[in-house]
């Protein structure tokens, strides 16, 4: 029997559902503090025209907006659908977010269990506590799907 | 005999000198195409409350809007006072930013030729040409300058 998935990382999954409709690659964010969601944010790269609107860094952007507090999240979890790449982790690292999950493993892109393993270089001055594989099947059909579909 | 500076690196020394004067880390930036400025920014962590706004970041998303395409910056050479860290050079790799200038290294936050060397790593997806020291003294005399400033 498997476990229901946390909250957030549902709404993690309806975020990326969102992005795979307007044509974005499917990746939701969400970030919480004491249980309660502080910001969220799909991928929003295509239609922004912007390179960096990856959902980790709208949602970190939006949650360092409505928290103030000189843009520190210390008390701040991220949950993602796909493991983050080096910019987003590197953002992670810089807001000091407290935790990390994530659902789908990205051993291209990806720079938290893969690539540059930036949380584990030893000049990285901040490493959240790191939960992999949360949704991990959902998020990787969502892709799998997402990048089929384009193909045909 | 020293060489002149360019004039992207002396504009983005410029900003720098603009950020110290806000109360930011003084670093500066500015994307450049055919001979054209097409984007410039300083550092704004603190006042927007925005742990991701390097200056790089904001200069790259400006580019990126202005010039529309999908936010791919293939043409384009950024020019910035420090090395950039892992979340502006993973930015820079998903902008696919075409040459890198930057002056002074940065051997804590550094992630072009300290740290993850992310453009070393295999799983780096594109790697700009890349130039560092220009602009090398100037910059690092602004950074100690605001750094000493903020401990007495």
């Amino acid at each position: 029997m498997a476990f229901p998935l946390p909250d957030p990382m549902r709404r993690a999954l309806a975020l990326a559902r969102e992005a795979a409709v307007a044509g974005e690659v499917p990746v939701g964010a969400v970030i919480v503090r004491d249980g309660e969601v502080v910001a969220e944010a799909r991928n929003d790269m295509r239609s922004g025209n912007d390179p960096s609107a990856h959902a980790e860094m709208l949602a970190i952007r939006r949650a360092a907006e409505h928290l103030g507090a000189g843009g520190r999240l210390d008390s701040c979890d991220l949950w993602v659908t796909l493991e983050p790449c080096a910019m987003c982790a590197g953002a992670i690292a810089l807001a000091r977010i407290r935790r990390l999950y994530f659902g789908a493993p990205d051993p291209k892109g990806g720079a938290v269990i893969h690539g540059p393993r930036l949380f584990s270089q030893p000049t990285c001055h901040h490493r959240p506590e790191i939960y992999g594989g949360l949704g991990e099947s959902e998020s990787a059909v969502l892709l799998r799907r997402f990048f089929t579909d384009r193909r045909e």
